[in-house]
């Protein structure tokens, strides 16, 4: 197969420049779409030629495949890059680049039909031994068969209403013993929420940790797996902060998770790279979730620990080369990345689009800024709030943790509200820094997380102030009298309140 | 000894800067000084408190010993952390420092005094064995004692004046055969120069390469070196970029040279971080240079390969912690540094203060940007013009300088004017890709560097991108009628042209 000369991406924001930053370096040349909202985007103006392809929202150009596909035939693009979201999973447009005869950097329409519907991806899975969490994914007529199904998989265990969501005619179930009148509730509550009293039963799954297993396939059947990142600090199912090695797998563990994660991707003859997500229980059993059929937002972790460039490990594979290893990589130190957003958690995360009016980005050692952003940039407010992905590596948790709270206190943001101050929050949580949170864990601290002037934080950020190696003592010192004003203002302040200031600026 | 608390740092820009990161993710205090020209400077904003110790230039405030003493008491600071020039290499400073009851979080005064004249420290090498630039140092009396000596150490050796510099008295000689007439034609050179005709002499060393090892030593006796860097990139004895592994060094020498300056640090009975600076020359023979006995400006290159923190590494050293580790650290990739300043290359480099209307600075994989500005900021006259060090990492050498170049080309600083465009013109240049370049490559190829449109360097421009691996071909394609006017003005462009057009912006 032929080298890549000329790479389309067919997103925007940090991903795109991502993409084209690794482009730059192999010198292959880029090209950008974009859409009218964003004729001032950074990666416009990074790309080496740039399309428009409509007005916002995304379904008028982002999404519209014929644009992309023509803008990729004009430019003389011989591939295009997804980035995630948009139509990074969509089969149908992979078989349109297919279809004119343009390199689709990411894995085969086969493979994403497979994994793309989260129920045939369930049966798919079921078929070759791969764990997924147990439950009977279609309603049970009767009582009688739900009580035995329930024994089988084992207490506790969910009963859902096939009818809809949002916690309506949902129970969780302990023992035998609360099995019918939990049955009885739950049916008689689908029923008046939605005209539908089916209710179907899932294992419950005790604390339960996002852990997931990046993977890597070349065009040759080779299959590796690049360890994991947990990703259990979500907010409405929305991942906030991730990490690489997770606290809580063992190298057993670990291998065994990759073992399988391999394995499911094998069993959809995958190419490319793919991300295999888990759901791990209090006991560390752990059951396949659904798999991402392109580059991950959290990737960047994965880098960090590994030195591997996986944008640039996409493109060689999609060029048709083998994979440059094989077997397992050994992780190197500890890396975590947190989710900048331009949003404002005190009103509920409403979204904060508007001008920067200034822009200061963390720097220094093991720092690394993934932005779409730049001062003077106004954030459109068509699309997803996130702005950057700040990521940081330390050998060491504690020290990756201290690492990643010293960056976002550099952060300096005026014009628009972001969330950098609760990412710090969250940071110097106990149970964060104990390494053992589930994926309840930004639900249940919510009030603790933003609630900066709550004497509950204040506790939070005394048992922090305990939890570090290095931490000392930071007693506010008699200052000379020609003393500066400027800093005079944080003057003997803790880490945790220098950690909050930012957001001042 | 006790745990560092609070730390004053007797530096500004950069430097200031990054030693107050780590003092942030250790959780000590950070104490900044400042001069009246260094009133809104970041160093002064990024800690916790602030002393202004005096007008520029340095001599009456950063020099000034007993201010930054009076104000590391003042605040309470039990350390001082001196940076890198200014006090750093003072013994006195120290010897003050001790007197004072502060923690200097570098060597003993003792090894400074040893190491701080360049003729006492090549006696001291000598002694232990250690190699040096072979020549006798004083002036020869006789011809006839200097053609034995010529003959002892080996042509091609220089003649060299004692009484001044600059070239003058200076001959090359070959062989014995050219020596009488050369030896007549440097006296009287001399004499006419200076006024004294005596002149000594030094072996001519071949395509000299500048190499360091860095060392580290604990209060217990225990010595490592952290490999080398190859800092032959000099334009007047300053470095402009730096990298490690060096190119020209085979495992067996690395070890032969670390073996070498662990020696000397041992010799001296070191403590702390510090430099061992050699010559390499064409047969691979090293001498002896001097030892910087403080923290290197290029550091962060070692930092990148060993996954260390050499400031944590100090303040540790300084606490009296045993050093983490014993024997050698297997260098991981590899690291270049480039070295921004404010400066005109097309000027003579002349410095460019003045105010930074915009800046944005590099990010992405493996990008650490260490500035000491910001925009907004005065870049003031009265200091060096180096305004922020770009370093990067990567698998392989050539990765790492398509990085640099890359990232350099993602500078956007206006209001000033930088070097960025000579730095990427150096990274391009076929004798920097093939990794032999020696002391004299920035002087010898100074106007191919500089000279954008000088058809010799597009004939660099050429060869360098051959060299790259991955370099590929970038036609330019044609465009959609609704391709954007801001990135009309790139398309198509080489990297090359890429690389030179951040300056324009």
């Amino acid at each position: 197969m032929p080298k890549i000369r000329k790479i389309l991406i067919a997103n925007r924001g940090e991903i795109a420049i991502r993409v084209m930053r690794t482009c730059k370096e192999l010198g292959i040349a880029t090209v950008a779409v974009y859409s009218e909202a964003d004729r001032s985007a950074l990666h416009v103006r990074m790309a080496d030629q740039a399309y428009l392809v409509g007005p916002p929202p995304s379904r008028e150009s982002y999404l519209v495949q014929e644009r992309i596909i023509e803008a990729a035939k004009q430019s003389g693009a011989d591939a295009i890059h997804p980035g995630y979201g948009f139509l990074s999973e969509n089969a149908s447009f992979v078989r349109a680049c297919e279809k004119a005869g343009i390199t689709f950097i990411g894995p085969p329409a086969s493979a994403m039909d497979s994994m793309g519907e989260k129920t045939r991806a369930r049966q798919n899975m079921i078929k070759v031994g791969v764990p997924v969490v147990p439950g009977t994914a279609e309603p049970i007529p009767t009582e009688e068969q739900a009580r035995s199904y329930a024994e089988e998989i084992g207490f506790p265990i969910m009963l859902k209403a096939a009818g809809g969501g949002g916690g309506k005619g949902m129970r969780r179930v302990e023992s035998l013993q609360e099995f019918s009148s939990a049955w009885r509730g739950a049916k008689s509550e689908a029923m008046s929420a939605f005209g539908n009293d089916a209710v179907y039963i899932e294992k419950y799954l005790e604390k339960p940790h996002h852990v997931e297993i990046q993977v890597f396939a070349d065009q040759h059947g080779n299959v590796v797996h690049l360890n994991e990142r947990e990703c259990s600090a979500q907010r409405r199912h929305q991942k906030v902060v991730e990490e690489t090695p997770s606290p809580i797998l063992t190298p057993e563990l670990r291998a065994k998770m990759g073992a399988v994660a391999v394995q499911a991707a094998k069993a959809v003859n995958y190419v490319g790279a793919g991300t295999v997500e888990f759901l791990v229980d209090v006991h560390r059993n752990f059951y396949f979730l659904e798999m991402n059929t392109r580059l991950q937002v959290e990737h960047p972790v994965t880098e960090w620990v590994t030195g591997l460039d996986l944008v640039a490990l996409q493109i060689k594979v999609a060029e048709g080369e083998k994979l440059p290893f094989t077997g397992t990589v050994e992780p190197r130190g500890h890396a975590i990345e947190v989710r900048i957003y331009a949003e404002d958690p005190a009103r509920n995360f409403m979204p904060s689009p508007g001008k920067i009016q200034y822009l200061r980005v963390p720097g220094g050692p093991n720092v690394r800024d993934d932005s779409g952003v730049f001062a003077g940039y106004t954030v459109p407010n068509f699309y997803d709030p996130m702005i950057s992905k700040l990521s940081v590596w330390a050998p060491t948790r504690a020290e990756a943790i201290a690492r990643a709270r010293r960056a976002l206190s550099e952060y300096v943001v005026k014009g628009i509200t972001t969330n950098t101050r609760y990412l710090s929050a969250i940071l110097a949580h106990p149970e964060f820094a104990g390494g053992d949170y589930d994926t309840s864990f930004l639900t249940r601290e919510h009030t603790v997380l933003l609630g900066q002037d709550d004497p509950k934080l204040q506790e939070v950020a005394l048992l922090a102030s305990t939890l570090f190696a290095h931490q000392r003592d930071q007693k506010k010192a008699k200052t000379l009298p020609q003393k500066a004003g400027a800093a005079a203002s944080t003057g003997g302040m803790s880490p945790w309140r220098l950690g909050l200031r930012t957001r001042r600026r």
